[in-house]
């Protein structure tokens, strides 16, 4: 029987799950890796798949497709841009697949656009044609689909929504290198930032945090009423209800998926979000709705496998 | 044998194209109209059209398909929406149309996606999967295709790029009721209202301008040295870099095309413009071309009649 492997790389460990080909996830499995750099490395990332492999009763053989997504870009063709902090060798790990699954066709894709995939094959966004996830996380991504299809761009660049410019007066630099990105307010770091920075013209003391990027203590605060932590979430709606009223005006989608790590807080900030879109959207797009992600983080290793799928030939008409 | 008609429809006439059915055009006809409203005004139309057919040997019968733009938001099924301005009742015409040919399948689409599908097929976008056409006209509007497809949107709102803010400190409005869109700086009317600020900023005189949209008088005195004019159209420039590269943090396209009536001016502030979008976009993206439409006033007839080709079933592999 023919296999799919949908292949979501994480930092620390890849989450796989295993497919049959008509796309019933039969078992998944997470493993432990380092950076992907090395033969060592792939190793690692082969014995864990062929583990789940042979745990199910298949064989490397059986895997007809396997998808795979980076924490970076890809562009329409599939192909994977350098990454600048390499933490991946996408054409090693390609050979070393290639080597263990002999019958695989393999697909690339950004782990935003894989989750975006996900929940339109399986989540929030079934039978929605036009859609955009957004990752709210370390940073801000996005996945968009139009029509049915994926949008990565002629440079690889679709749906970085995270660089859309909310604030044209802005003087601290994003990491783009330009000023006033939305990432800069409503990534997790930007965020927090927004909260140190409230407290500290409030003269107040911020909550306990766990780091830069800790946005469940700044929720936990707002839950509690504390008027810096509502600031700095009132910041974030505002400059992602303004960015998504600008995608508004160029591609129109009927639904926002929001999810991401923070997408956790969903109920928290949903109602003032929703507001703040429909404030500065066009009348027109109005009833764009705003509803949470439904996979979690397993929405990319579902994307992965139905991307995967696709590239081998799947869902043709 | 089958024939096809390209129509697009003016403020005061109607521009249509007679189509074979493989797509080859056979002549065109420029028809004076009214306000299409009535049966009255729908009686000259049909009258044209089957004057266009007669004079080159073809008769009502042989109309398989037709598309018709219209000024105004159409969804991704091909809805009309309200137009507030009624100069057109859609389902009216669609009415007398489906009489005066009854053999036809007809195809509704907004102007502007009707002129980037023209230049898809036949103009400066043949062979270039996504990319938007950018009208600079009366008000500024936007084609966008991804992956060969039109993207019209869930509510018709798709390439309103006359929309996109680019400036949220406006104080004027908009005549969308928002502040600071991009129609505001770089459409005719936005264009010669810089140019009257700047001179009365400068204490000078205004070239003599034939009306409130009379970009080449403007273009004109640019061309003689005038500072006023050098300042509206940078930035008209600015602004359209500025949301070309929004846009391009969105569907990140290989090729932005201008075009409508300040389209013919494009020499004269390309240079500038493409720096403006370089200075503004994400990096990544930074390659994206910046041309001329090729078409001219013709795309929009010739994308109406591919589109009715297509939903005539023409295309299909």
């Amino acid at each position: 029987m023919g296999m799919v492997l949908g292949i979501d790389i994480g930092g620390t460990s890849i989450k796989a799950g295993l497919f049959t080909e008509s796309g019933t996830l039969v078992s998944t499995k997470k493993i432990p890796t380092g950076k992907l750099v090395n033969e060592d490395a792939f190793a690692v990332v082969i014995g864990g798949l062929e583990e789940l492999l042979s745990t199910n009763g298949a064989s490397p053989l059986d895997v007809v497709a396997a998808g795979l997504d980076v924490p970076g870009p890809v562009d329409d063709n599939g192909q994977v841009a350098m990454m600048p902090n390499a933490e991946l060798d996408a054409e090693g790990l390609k050979a070393a697949m290639a080597g263990a699954f002999p019958n695989m066709t393999l697909a690339f894709a950004n782990d935003v656009n894989a989750a975006a995939v996900g929940e339109m094959w399986k989540g929030a966004a079934k039978g929605v044609p036009s859609f955009a996830l957004v990752a709210l996380g370390t940073g801000v991504g996005a996945g968009v689909v139009v029509s049915g299809k994926l949008v990565s761009g002629a440079f690889g660049a679709g749906g970085e929504f995270g660089h859309i410019t909310v604030n044209r007066g802005e003087t601290s630099a994003c990491g783009c290198g330009r000023h006033g990105c939305l990432e800069q307010y409503a990534s997790a770091s930007g965020v927090v930032r927004s909260y140190r920075r409230e407290c500290s013209e409030r003269g107040i003391e911020a909550v306990h945090l766990q780091g830069p990027t800790d946005t469940l203590s700044v929720f936990e605060a707002y839950r509690s009423g504390d008027e810096a932590a509502k600031a700095a979430i009132s910041l974030m709606c505002d400059s992602l209800g303004f960015a998504l009223a600008q995608v508004s005006t160029i591609i129109d989608p009927s639904l926002y998926l929001i999810g991401g790590g923070m997408g956790e807080g969903f109920d928290l900030f949903a109602q003032e979000l929703r507001a703040a879109f429909k404030a500065h959207c066009l009348p027109t797009c109005a009833d764009a709705r705003i509803l949470p992600a439904a996979l979690g983080n397993e929405a990319a290793m579902y994307g992965d496998a139905y991307l995967a799928m696709k590239s081998a030939g799947a869902f043709e008409s």
